[in-house]
């Protein structure tokens, strides 16, 4: 099931993608679709519901984030062998464990703002798990369990606000910088999050080409080990990394975004974002 | 004014502390304390409210987090130059900007749980700042206007996962990492934020001296520089760094908290916090 939120900010619409691909509104069923829909039992009643039964949307909407409430955001460090070697980093022996400021969220197509004073606006694609239960302490067996599904996310990144301290949030966590979307799509039609293929482009030119088998701590362990630190909620994001192609490691230059460029990315199954770059005013 | 929340978790009565230290009951008035009470405006409504027509709550109740419906929870690291020297770390020339997950809020004294195969459980003591009215690149000179008031906070952190990595958040962000309270003192109470002193004991020893008049990075620039990097929106914390006295700091050797252990800190005007430590069971 591919559930979605689409419509004005603030204002948006619940739905689903049918089968067919087309987008159809659950506003006859439900006011929005929040963390509180994320459990397996609200998700099978959603599923018990016949698409054909719901109204077609025949305009392309804007999407908005795919559920209401989250609550945090958090980001696993180097996680692809080819992206630590670009950074000129070793290999983590544990997740790099940080977190982005949910202010950030955006929808999946919303645009890029470019802070004021960045000069190193970058991009990484990396596959979004959203929690449907309560976690703590599970164990990787047991951890997909606990996933409601999957979505595309682009951890944008500026990379001077990034390396200004130690600490890497506060070039992680500025507003336009959590694009999420365009669906949750749920783990019946995920059968893998390990066999899932990923791009990115920049206007146009591929920067990124991925697979979710090169993860260095593959889903499972991901959620089991931050469950190891602190409770998972539902609704709760962690995204799981990005391969290399990233803009700071383009060789014998980085490559950076500017105003006007047109960043598009996709993972397998979970469909397509397109953030412009818009200029702060 | 002194505003809180006592009772059961998760069934919080809104309350406040009139000029004599009596708790009274806010139930009449409203159902909750939220965010979208920390505005100007709605503070001064509270405000208006003669306490003396308010019920008088007799029994010493649990104290909740003075407000619900939190959005993130910011840090900043090494901001008091007697707790940067006895970390070992040079003084930052810019704000270290870290997070503490959002599940990990707890009421004053509910008390610290060890999380499992904690080693390096510690304390900090800090001045929070709870935002009031949404801030976006606010220059240091405006800042304070965009406060709602101040709370006491421990900034618990678990030294061997926070070095773990690069990254700290992972130490940080435990659940029951982040009391808060007892009360949220709105600004008319707290003249200058930079003229507090604070205290934290542990079993009864003085851990730590300190006053806010010795941070690094005073309250308005704290809030200007992180505005710039992200929008603060009401009900924000700004946890504002701790003096020297942490437990990894006790020379010749550092001291750790364990079960049993009681914790308890205050600051000037902001009520006091009294954690005891308990084992994961």
């Amino acid at each position: 099931m591919k559930l979605c939120r689409f419509g004005p900010l603030d204002q948006e619409t619940p739905g689903l993608i049918d089968d067919t691909g087309m987008l159809r509104s659950l506003k006859g069923i439900l006011p929005d679709i929040t963390v509180g829909h994320l459990s397996p039992e609200q998700l099978d009643a959603l599923r018990a519901i016949n698409p054909n039964t719901l109204p077609v949307v025949s305009e392309a909407p804007r999407y908005g984030i795919p559920f209401s409430g989250a609550g945090k955001y958090i980001c696993i460090g180097l996680n692809y062998r080819d992206h630590a070697e670009e950074a000129g980093l070793p290999l983590p022996s544990e997740p790099i464990v940080f977190m982005k400021a949910i202010s950030a969220l955006t929808g999946p197509s919303d645009g890029i703002l470019v802070p004021q004073h960045a000069t190193k606006l970058d991009w990484e694609v990396e596959l979004a798990v959203i929690i449907g239960t309560k976690a703590s302490y599970v164990s990787p067996e047991k951890a997909l369990e606990h996933v409601a599904g999957y979505c595309v996310a682009n951890d944008i990144s500026e990379r001077s606000f990034q390396m200004q301290t130690s600490q890497w949030d506060k070039g992680k966590g500025c507003d336009t910088f959590g694009p999420l979307g365009p669906w949750l799509v749920t783990t019946d039609e995920i059968a893998d999050p390990q066999a899932l293929s990923m791009r990115l482009d920049v206007n146009g030119h591929r920067r990124q080409t991925g697979h979710t088998s090169n993860m260095i701590f593959d889903v499972r362990s991901i959620i089991s080990h931050v469950s190891n630190y602190m409770t998972l909620m539902p609704g709760d994001i962690i995204a799981t990394g990005t391969p290399a192609g990233v803009g700071m490691g383009i060789k014998p230059h980085p490559v950076y975004l500017e105003p006007g460029d047109v960043v598009e990315l996709e993972i397998e199954g979970l469909g397509i974002q397109r953030q412009t770059v818009k200029a702060n005013s």
